[in-house]
């Protein structure tokens, strides 16, 4: 059984704030600071270029990839870090269009992260092939798949309301339908269980900035189905996916399996930091935390339906058709999640008015979320953020 | 006039250690550790998710964009940081080959970076459009400019001899044969003075980890010129290049000018490293530079030809046609440089038989000269190369 408590002892949170938003950048580990300095200090400060060799640092995107693999139900070997969430949405696209030539159509949903569907965007339109990007309601997918879709393009817990897609039937009817199937799993990587290869996934991508607590600017990493891995064509075909990247020939062989989907240098100061994050993975079951995010998740919705009779629920009621966040509604949503700040309470605000709640069981318990609500009850009741200040609109919301 | 002494105070520089491998990966600032410290504790640990507001992190890539720019005589505004080099290259080429759609030949040079030509293979082969890149000898560019090609991409000093082509010439003859130039300035910014703007460039791409110091994984930076800014597809169409990332809307609408080229969310730790490096350059003055680069690699030229017979040069001895690094071809090469690493000095081998030597001034002095032929001599002439143990390859070389 995982040891919340020892694992929250893990981070650092500030005093006065309940931090629920760690669905979009978790909190510090404790250990990062001194881990990313040592790295700073003895690798790069001593060893200077001979860290790529000696303090192992080509081989961080590969061991990092296995580690969280681990959390997603990947195949060993299979995942690896790099670059960030777009790029590699990017990639995944590119590369499953091209396993899958005959077809012009790529389906995805409105509730996919706005930047998937933009790399998708400019993917497509760069191709000039004729293809269409068919962006349907959530509930719609199933629908839609059939014979003309090459790839189906999903996130697979939907940013705003915390919907869950059943990844492992859209598959199978992709599948079916002679389709391929990429998943972000950006809301789904360290929040609840993942099976990649249960679910016969043929790529996924994802952030490790969120759930996973990584870092602001941590990469992102791909998994590419072991069926795919020695034909997929990596699209972004950079030096470090390179069969051998330091023989400096002129023409482009793919490396073995997953390295070909690595590109160019890795960011060892991010990866540095996001080792320690990992470390405290480590120590968690993902299914305890999936159980104890239920708990959390239904606790909340019960304590603000109760409280804060001018919110509505966003989020799936049925657990199991929901991710590890809670949205609720409010006409001045916006205002209401800066007066919620000021207070010490973070949330998101993501447009046209939801508040969104991300609930992270490896640092956020039942207090927190009675703290949570007492705050958000009274600034309702009160209505403490019909102020001014609270409505003008910063650049990143 | 720079103050090098000061400069070279700026840097951790191991005991016992010559560094002549700035051009591949720059040496830790003495500011950096701290810095990057203060923005994981005081930034991510106590802002948490409103870093990116409150800490200024979303404006971080244009902000050091402009620090880089005027290194490189960019107009303001005109360069943004993110991304791999790899990564940049490919958007640079995707978008100059949109801005001239209806030509089919890429013309870059056989001493370009391979991860360049990497990356053109791919784009060139998923475009699928009867596309050829065309890989000639560096002396042999300019002849084959014509009004088949669509776009020039090089990259400005070759990494293995330290060839220097002329931007400006080369832009031009481009520009009269109705091409656009994509150039790499990896061995020029931070090397040599750049003057983008004066050469008419109309794309260009870095990185940072060379001769600027930014440490191992630091970002790329990407220019385009302002006549193209507003019109220019950014290929890789991410969420922090739309107009209004957090509206969140379907449909992507480029950014305006350089913000377009963004991609996804920046390595805001990378990024803060990266300062403590430009911190220095702004104690300097790239001709004070130059003038003093020349001079180390005129030393350096003659010492190592009057103390090591075994050795040709393969660097243009002209100082007008090199950068600001050194090569020396010797059958052993790789045996060679394992031997100096193991002295304490400092360079790389670039297959198949250089010894790549790089001299920068923020931090190397005559001193450093004089210490390296030394070793490199004793080396030599006593066969010291010539174990077992240095001729094992290693990963990464």
């Amino acid at each position: 059984m995982t040891d919340f408590a020892a694992t929250k002892a893990m981070f650092h949170l500030p005093e006065g704030v309940i931090y629920l938003d760690g669905n979009s950048l978790g909190p510090l580990p404790r250990a990062a600071t001194a881990h990313v300095g040592q790295a700073m200090e003895a690798e790069w400060g001593q060893r200077l270029i001979t860290g790529w060799n000696k303090a192992g640092w080509m081989a961080l995107p590969t061991q990092l990839g296995d580690r969280i693999g681990a959390l997603i139900g990947a195949e060993p070997g299979h995942v690896v870090v790099g670059d960030t969430l777009s790029i590699k949405v990017y990639q995944a696209l590119a590369s499953a269009l091209q396993l899958n030539p005959d077809r012009r159509v790529v389906l995805t949903d409105n509730g996919n992260f706005p930047s998937d569907i933009y790399m998708a965007e400019g993917l497509l339109q760069m191709l000039d092939k004729g293809y269409e990007l068919k962006v349907v309601a959530p509930e719609a997918v199933a629908g839609h798949i059939d014979d003309t879709v090459a790839v189906l393009m999903l996130t697979e817990v939907d940013y705003r309301t915390g919907r869950w897609h059943d990844m492992k039937a859209l598959t199978a009817l992709a599948h079916d339908a002679g389709a391929l199937a990429v998943w972000d799993l950006a809301h789904t990587a360290g929040a609840v269980p993942v099976d990649l290869s249960g679910a016969g996934a043929d790529f996924a991508v994802g952030c490790t900035y969120k759930y996973l607590n990584g870092g602001p600017g941590a990469p992102a990493f791909i998994y590419v189905a072991p069926r795919h891995a020695g034909r997929a064509v990596p699209a972004l075909s950079g030096w470090l996916g390179h069969e051998a990247p330091f023989a400096f020939d002129l023409d482009y062989r793919p490396g073995a399996g997953i390295e070909r989907m690595r590109v160019g240098t890795p960011p060892v100061l991010q990866i540095r930091a996001l080792e320690t994050a990992m470390d405290i993975w480590d120590m968690a079951d993902i299914n305890d935390v999936r159980a104890r995010s239920v708990e959390l998740c239904d606790l909340f919705i019960a304590e603000v339906e109760a409280a804060c009779p001018d919110l509505t629920l966003n989020t799936p009621r049925d657990a199991a058709r929901r991710g590890s966040q809670v949205s609720f509604r409010h006409s001045e949503g916006y205002a209401v999640m800066q007066a919620l700040i000021a207070r010490g309470v973070i949330g998101d605000f993501r447009a046209p008015d939801n508040l969104r709640f991300g609930f992270t069981p490896l640092y956020i318990d039942e207090a927190d979320v009675h703290g949570a609500v007492r705050i958000l009850a009274d600034i309702l009741t009160n209505r403490l953020w019909d102020r001014p200040e609270y409505k003008v609109r910063a650049a990143v919301t």
